[in-house]
């Protein structure tokens, strides 16, 4: 059974051409990930999977370098299914023939714990990454197998998930461990649906059901190993989301990343096994991350210490951790729960992420990312010490997550934007371009064209192989107010038919038929709940689903001087040359103030007496931040 | 030959009989001084005296144990002058003779070093803490001999810092070496004008003229242990100010604590010595303090990351570090910059600090400490990692250097209040009480009246032995605007006689002589530099010296919610029963708004739509906050 009202359709059937999305896709497979492959070279990763390295060489693998190349052969897998690439179709094929070499005759894979620390493997799931290298690798794949019909990873990671199988359960004689780092769940369920195999997805639901269980499985193994149990580094077990077990817990905490994937992993054993505790769970931690802990840009987990959520309404700008790998894991999770509820409250949040604090993880040339996603930067104030933080985007990071997982993200993009059921097609985000659904046999096509998330108007030609009932629901954004919808050229009462934020319309549609929504784009200030200390007495704009800034470039320095006129009336303009292969993006401007600095001299304080001057202040998408230099950054402007 | 312009008058000579003042020294005397004892003792830190201590034994003695103990000693050196105690003497007096018979044959003491790591003596200065611990036993034996005349401990530390002065020094054959903290430099100028030993303060000024020399001695002296000096736990230099040498510096850096002492500590040589490069040094670093570095309530180090300086105009009030012996150094060096240059730019930062971020560090009764200072507390948020972050106040620490800091500065306050030269008479705060002068060989005395920093007039009672002329100088503080002075009841034109912040009233004065000054204390709003990103928008309301801020007990939850508009009157009332000792403080009440919360729900954004609502707000003095509870705070409120 199964929980899920609709699955997505996934990204092979789905064509994106599109102002925002599809330059993205183009610099991603054709610059982004070669890139991805020189630095996996250039750093060693590639070459530690000859297994020859001993102790006293330079480059001693790391404990996650497996899960780096792991996300770089997924994102091509989805990659090479829409633009086939013989040359680095190739090139991972000599990648996967490394690995299968590297895999130890008991199906083990794992490059550091096989020739570094051989001793320590399985021992130290608390703070090693074996697991979650495993799920990645997993993942990889799937999507390469999807994407080529090779089934040769296929096969290792089976024999892989196999090997773990017998080492991980609740059986007699096998270990009662789960990750520290979450990922595998998810993954699991991955080589479930693409095996059929169902004790990956038995395996998934025990990692999940036995996650936070007394006594507790992190203190056994460290005693195991001789060490205290109390001396872990990142203190108590909420770091890693086992300091209870899940179906008990209620808020999302922890190292966000890791959140994120356990919450999607929850969410996908949940929908396969029907298991409405551990969804009922998913809702709690859901409600408690969208409704305190979620930045406006989609971003989470707001402290660098420990890369952890922190506190409800704990929200900092300027400090913001909000890993660009969080902000993706949200999608996810967002993608997992619309998929089972439906409801359109999910892909709110799931746009959210995607049109901002994800995409502004990468340069717009695709060759740097950010670690970190800021709401407010100030790089005269000092190099911030994580690592990735502030502008310019950097090339490559020491722990490198991030880059690879925008470009699976990126890669897989058309597989967040439709939804099918029985007999429903579903339309969750507004990106141009076609799909094929699968509607319990019947096959529909649809084509959207739009310039979304830059104007409104979304129209959509249907076309089934033959005339057939269905129902084509369509998104109603939150945060459009006014949208109006024509069904073959006439108004559609779309309050009558709008249920969980999607407008339904059953009908027998036939080849030809078009539908055209207007989804009104006003720009609007948004202002957060007044237990956000860091934003009280803050704006930001937004217009449709897509976040502003102001950025030096634009605005001059000491941005946080400037104040915005609740009387200021805000424009659209078009950003135009700007920003290269984002140039359809809009721009915007207003009147706003700021102090005028003639007054001041060298003092740091002094009696309040400063006069205000006019100035124009102009706002360019939050996700395009960055990409003209090193400069002051803000979301949240000052309300006046 | 000296730079001083003038000498504090000591505090010996000096009664505090004021309601600001007096009931923290009585408090200091009778519960700080005996609490803190308990505190040494129960934490072995006394009984580490014994030098009994062996490896295996609970309670290691630290490295800067020593120093806890000092500062306790001198903080009872200096109240014992005032208010004698044979118990609390006798106790002391123990104390030394512990110390005494725990000094090295060749004169050394350090307890750490004696019995943890003999081997290690003097190899490591640029993390150890030997001359540190050995300047703060250096003042304390000055303040016990002055306050006692007992001269055990002083002879004890004369053997010492000749046993220092042989092992350190320019000479061939001794170590070029300084202290990684900084503090025995101003220690030894003290003990140098105790004693009249000019090697020590030769001493203090090799310590200074080698500071930052190339090559650096940190890098030989961990070379010399096997160590590689680039691993260094904070990175550079800078943090330990010896980055450059200190005639070169032109900024505040690095751990804001060593930073003040070594400060203070340079203008001492300076001035002792002559040398206006060194000087100049100190001006240029002062600046930079106080017009980009410095909180508005005296503060200084804003980051917890090492306890530093960070950047120009990084002021941060939520995580503001502003450790309470960083203001308390910070009084150090104003003092005696005050003393060299007389001018009242330095009193007024004095006062700044004294009047709020340096006894904010101790509750009113006594008992309790906070070791950071911030200028907004949000406890809801979540507790601050660094120890001693956050109230409540704590009544001790690990690292337990301020409250016995605090102690020696309350039971040694008189000395901040008067200055004296050739032929001139100061008063550099107001606080009510007596004082005797000592004008070149002309006793004068003076009495002062007044209800400062909470009422605006002070009448001087002047006594000169027999009739004199001299200047009496009163300092008119850089936030008064206004002031008015009246002398034998007549009005003296103030601007005529003011210079450097000081009205100099020259003339024969004789017993019974009156003067009255009146300075005007109007409630102000205190605006901050539009570079200090973090205050921008915002003011702090200031009534003379005193920086109020708004508490939860008064104003409510989620404070960051106030507005102040430009337009509220802000009106002065009696504080009365609300502080306990402080029972004289005004408090300060206006009308203000915040958004009224019923149209929220459960939202954490949502377009900008709120309503204000009116409230009434009331501001306490920052100086006593968290005195009544854990709660909110904000010194910088919104303004409209």
């Amino acid at each position: 059974m199964t929980l899920n009202e609709l699955k997505s359709v996934p990204h092979k059937r789905v064509t994106v051409d599109d102002v925002f999305w599809a330059p993205r896709i183009e610099t991603n497979a054709k610059v982004t990930l070669p890139v991805e492959y020189e630095q996996l070279k250039k750093t060693a990763r590639i070459d530690a999977l000859k297994l020859d390295w001993k102790p006293g060489d330079e480059n001693e693998p790391h404990k996650f370098w497996d899960s780096d190349i792991a996300k770089w052969i997924e994102a091509v897998g989805y990659s090479l299914g829409a633009r086939p690439d013989p040359e680095l179709e190739a090139l991972v094929d000599s990648v996967i023939d490394m690995i299968g070499k590297a895999q130890q005759p008991d199906g083990y894979f794992n490059v550091h714990f096989t020739v570094v620390r051989p001793q320590d493997r399985w021992k130290n799931l608390r703070d090693d990454h074996e697991l979650y290298c495993a799920g990645h690798l997993m993942e990889a794949a799937v999507a390469y197998f999807e994407g080529t019909g090779k089934r040769k990873l296929l096969d290792v990671m089976c024999r892989y998930a196999n090997h773990i199988d017998s080492v991980f359960g609740p059986e007699e004689g096998k270990k009662r461990g789960y990750p520290g780092h979450e990922e595998i769940e998810l993954a699991l369920v991955k080589l479930y649906r693409a095996t059929g195999e169902k004790r990956y997805l038995a395996l998934s639901k025990f990692f999940i059901d036995e996650r936070g269980a007394q006594p507790h499985y992190f203190d056994i193994e460290a005693k195991a190993r001789g060490d205290d149990p109390k001396r872990f580094r990142f203190r108590d077990y909420s770091y890693n989301q086992s300091h209870i077990p899940v179906r008990e817990q209620t808020e999302a905490v922890g190292h966000s990343v890791r959140a994120g994937y356990l919450y999607a992993g929850m969410a996908d054993v949940a929908a396969e096994t029907g298991d409405e505790t551990l969804l009922d769970a998913c809702r709690r931690i859901w409600r408690n991350m969208v409704e305190k802990r979620m930045y406006l840009t989609g971003g989470i987990g707001s402290s660098g210490q420990g890369e952890r959520f922190s506190s409800d309404y704990d929200l900092p700008s300027e400090t913001a951790y909000a890993e660009t790998c969080a902000a993706i894991a949200l999608v996810f999770f967002a993608r997992r729960m619309l998929n089972i509820e439906g409801d359109g409250a999910y892909a709110d949040v799931m746009e959210r992420a995607l049109y901002n604090g994800v995409i502004s993880g990468i340069s717009l040339d695709g060759r740097s990312f950010f670690y970190v996603n800021p709401l407010a930067a100030y790089p005269a104030a000092g190099a911030r010490k994580a690592e990735g933080a502030g502008a310019p985007r950097r090339e490559w990071f020491g722990c490198a997550c991030c880059p690879p997982n925008i470009a699976r993200l990126l890669a897989s993009l058309g597989g967040y934007v439709y939804s099918e059921g029985e007999n429903e097609a579903r339309v969750d985000l507004y990106v141009a371009g076609k799909a094929e659904f699968d509607l319990g046999g019947h096959k529909v096509a649809l084509e959207v064209k739009t310039e979304y998330p830059w104007k409104e108007k979304v129209a959509i030609k249907v076309a089934p192989e033959s005339p057939t009932e269905f129902t084509l629901a369509l998104r109603i954004p939150g945060w459009c107010r006014g949208a109006k919808l024509k069904v073959g050229g006439k108004p559609a009462g779309l309050p009558r038919i709008t249920k969980k934020g999607y407008a339904k319309i059953k009908r027998k549609w036939k080849a030809g038929d078009r539908v055209e929504l207007a989804l009104p784009m006003p720009v609007e200030r948004i202002e957060s709940n007044p237990h956000v200390r860091q934003t009280a007495g803050r704006v930001a704009i937004q217009r449709g689903p897509v976040v502003y800034c102001l950025e030096e470039a634009d605005n001059g320095k000491d941005l946080a001087d400037v104040v915005l006129p609740k009387s200021s009336k805000l424009q659209v303009k078009a950003g135009g040359k700007l920003f290269g292969n984002g140039a359809r993006a809009v721009v915007i401007t207003g009147k706003a103030a700021r102090r005028d600095p003639a007054g001041w001299k060298n003092e740091l304080y002094r009696p309040a007496a400063s006069k205000m001057k006019a100035i124009t202040i102009k706002a360019i998408p939050y996700v395009l931040w960055a990409n003209r230099g090193v400069g002051e950054m803000v979301v949240w402007v000052r309300s006046a």
